[in-house]
């Protein structure tokens, strides 16, 4: 074997290829998304099970192998310790996972896709059930090939929705935290004398909302030549730093929906953007976690896009699209944070929201381990609903079948965006102790203060460092729930005047 | 080593994986031309390679090798040996061409793409030229590989733009026939007393354009479900069955550009279309060549779009959009062939098209010979367009930097778009003998008749056959220039009163 210099080499080469063959998928699924015609999926789904072999293959080679062994026993400087041991984490996980079941979810998910935006045009559980139960039944067999305390935290550790670094036990004291603290908040909001204005409620075109989306991304300082801003089912970003691009979807009847959806998706590609392209392609040039890309899209959808110092600067391009919103900026700030209960997630404010995390992870949970069956979600998912919010979807469409995410082979991911949130919150007030004076730039609509402060600290180290290191690096502590108990009860304490 | 049958089915799905990696492809081209933003290009250079790569290697492997070893010693039927004999010959064709050169060429054309953009805008070849002399010196490099007669030969027969079984003989012949018959017409047409109206140019709003095109596509039968309508820098339409595209170009001064181009695209889809599904992603549901795929687009575009039967139903199609085209149907046909010499083979009619194939025909011959230098092209381009059309181009932009060809490395196969005109007369000659009310159903605007012909007698076979097989099968004589000789003169003939 080659001395440790060029088996670097060699295994940076090999990552890149790795790497761009994940960012090729990216950009089928994009296709899929966005632009592909609604008779292209059987092609589409051989297209991607393809490149999902061709990464494998690389990944699982006996070259590969060779030469992560040779450099794991090397004592190697902090990067290339960190690429050795992503990709020695994402072989070792990869290894464990036979070539045709790779294959068969591919396809698996490719099906169901299309089988589940029907389901939910058609409000018909039943039509989306088989695929459903394929999906849990591969999943379940792919936790069994591995080794950990349960099927379901291999799910949450390993896979493209994972987080390898937070111990699931983390995760269960921050939900716990959260299960307890926030329904009587949410109680003495409903009980509150105060109730906002419903101003994003009514009837707003879609080609006005297009309009503003564009003009928003504008605000916030979205770069055109490297990026689209494009409308899908279901709101995502993905790309390279090269080209990060947005999409969200508009409801015209909530402006809101539409809006925090974009800035949700401008947060995951300014991640994205920020990521250092001479890794290109390398888990030194990759995101960290989904949690930690969640608490990117969290902090501009939230902690700026429903801030009154945000409020305050961009109002007049909204009332520029819709003149009738010509209101001031606290009615603004309060309707924007309308706290109200109803069985969407995807229009859930701050607070109810993580009560439907809730929902999902129990649901999950209990897939999982094989303590529910398929065939009873629907009526679980309702149950659980009116338990944890006190409402009861009134169709499948608006209970179980919202979500694109277990369509997309999206199993234990839910909870990441509940500590996406915990995460934001604790790095934004790590932002205000080094920029006191951030809301005043907020509200001039300055964000580049803010950008270059989480490019610093979190984009440009890719996965230079496990999620526990970099969360202490950021902020200085470990992660805690402490920062958004903190922001939600002061922020709708002084809203709601409890 | 396994049975027959079983070395056949590992073998097909080998095929099936290495030929989704090639459509994998065809749609990051897609979205490169029609979706990515500028800044894109450096991460989707680097995807593109990885995706040749993984092709490469699945080809080129040590099992497809003794699988295909293994099964050509055999006695198999049509079908089978024909997918066996197609794999063999791309196998025995990337195996000649080392990994670094692959990926050498295709990091050079992802860096012409952007250059050749620039240099048109600009017009100025010398910022394309280091480009241009690159890809001709890895175009000698890969065809010193390979043992035929000559390096352009290789180029002509071996890759993606490839024409592996007419022989270049009857290349040489057929072009050695328009060079001698094509002028003396051409000539008599410039000095005829007849001058069709320029109806066609004018000013014609984009949108307008648009829309036109949108409904052209819909008067022949374009399926919505499995394609899209897009605009590109140079048209191209690619895909699967399930998803075949097409792009346009529009000229605001020029309304016959847009739309002959948009037939043109809509043939290459046809073809994609009735290719069979069973066979996805293999030889067998491959298109046959370059040549047969230009022979579809040629026939849509000229022996459909510009015959006076296709006018005579489509002219109030187009008077909706463009209400000052309420012309007779023979002002429109007149209009819709009038021959016009100029420096542009993209708005060349159908007679002087094959005088530029002449001039680039001739270059890239003397180039990949190495006769001619990079630096001569500009002036070599405008002489022989003088001496073959009398006509000198007055810039760059609209001289040798007009194709974006050279740019996606496509060398030695502008003959091929003469190729399949010559082929495309054939095949409506053969048409109409089947069909002799074939200009009656054109003419009502019945287009499937025709498509199923040309899906019964070239979709439908992939690459079944070889490619003389393939035209004797269907026309019932070899290749030859009879027909679109005797084509050109009747209509020509008859038009400019001859």
């Amino acid at each position: 074997m080659t001395g440790v210099d060029d088996a670097y080499d060699e295994l940076y080469e090999r990552a890149r290829h790795v790497g761009a063959l994940s960012k090729v998928d990216e950009a089928l699924y994009w296709d899929e998304q966005v632009t592909m015609p609604s008779g292209g999926a059987p092609a589409r789904s051989a297209q991607r099970a393809a490149v999902a072999t061709a990464r494998h293959r690389a990944l699982t080679g006996d070259r590969t192998g060779a030469l992560v062994d040779r450099l794991g026993g090397a004592s190697l400087g902090g990067e290339r310790a960190a690429l050795v041991r992503e990709l020695a984490r994402e072989r070792r996980d990869a290894m464990r996972v036979p070539e045709d079941l790779v294959e068969r979810l591919q396809t698996a998910l490719s099906e169901a896709q299309p089988a589940w935006r029907e389901a939910r045009e058609n409000d018909a559980f039943e039509t989306f059930e088989p695929h459903l139960r394929r999906i849990v039944d591969l999943k379940r067999e792919f936790a069994d090939r591995f080794d950990h305390d349960s099927r379901f935290e291999t799910l949450y550790a390993v896979g493209e929705f994972n987080e390898p670094y937070l111990p699931l036990s983390t995760v269960e004291s921050v939900l716990d935290r959260l299960r307890e603290e926030l329904p009587p908040l949410i109680r003495a909001v409903r009980e509150s004398h105060v109730d906002p204005p419903r101003l994003f409620e009514g009837s707003f075109p879609v080609a006005d909302q297009r309009r503003l989306g564009r003009a928003t991304l504008e605000y916030v300082g979205y770069d055109w030549d490297h990026g689209r801003f494009d409308e899908a089912p279901h709101p995502f970003s993905n790309g390279t730093p090269y080209d990060a691009r947005v999409t969200t979807r508009f409801d015209e009847s909530n402006l809101l929906a539409g809006l925090t959806s974009t800035l949700h998706e401008f947060g995951h590609a300014t991640y994205t953007r920020g990521l250092p392209t001479e890794h290109l392609g390398t888990p030194l040039g990759e995101a960290r976690s989904m949690v930690v890309h969640e608490s990117q899209s969290r902090l501009w959808e939230n902690h700026v896009g429903r801030s009154r110092a945000f409020w305050a600067g961009f109002l007049p391009t909204v009332a520029d699209a819709f003149p009738a919103l010509d209101v001031s900026v606290g009615e603004a700030y309060a309707a924007a944070n309308r706290v109200s209960v109803g069985p969407l997630r995807g229009h859930a404010d701050e607070l109810t929201y993580h009560l439907h995390v809730l929902v999902r992870y129990e649901i999950e949970r209990a897939l999982v381990a094989g303590d529910l069956d398929v065939s009873e979600v629907p009526a679980v998912w309702n149950e659980k609903t009116d338990a944890y919010l006190g409402v009861t979807p009134e169709t499948a469409a608006e209970g179980c079948l919202q979500d694109i995410h277990w369509s997309v082979g999206s199993v234990a991911s839910f909870q990441n965006y509940t500590l996406g949130s915990v995460l934001a919150a604790q790095l934004f007030a790590a932002v205000r102790r080094d920029h006191p004076a951030l809301d005043d730039r907020l509200e001039a609509g300055e964000f580049a203060p803010l950008r270059e402060w989480l490019t610093e600290q979190v984009h440009r180290h890719g996965q230079r460092y496990e999620t526990p290191e970099l969360i202490e690096r950021a902020t200085g502590e470990a992660l805690t729930a402490d920062h958004f108990l903190r922001y939600v009860r002061e922020k709708f304490g002084s809203l709601y005047d409890l």
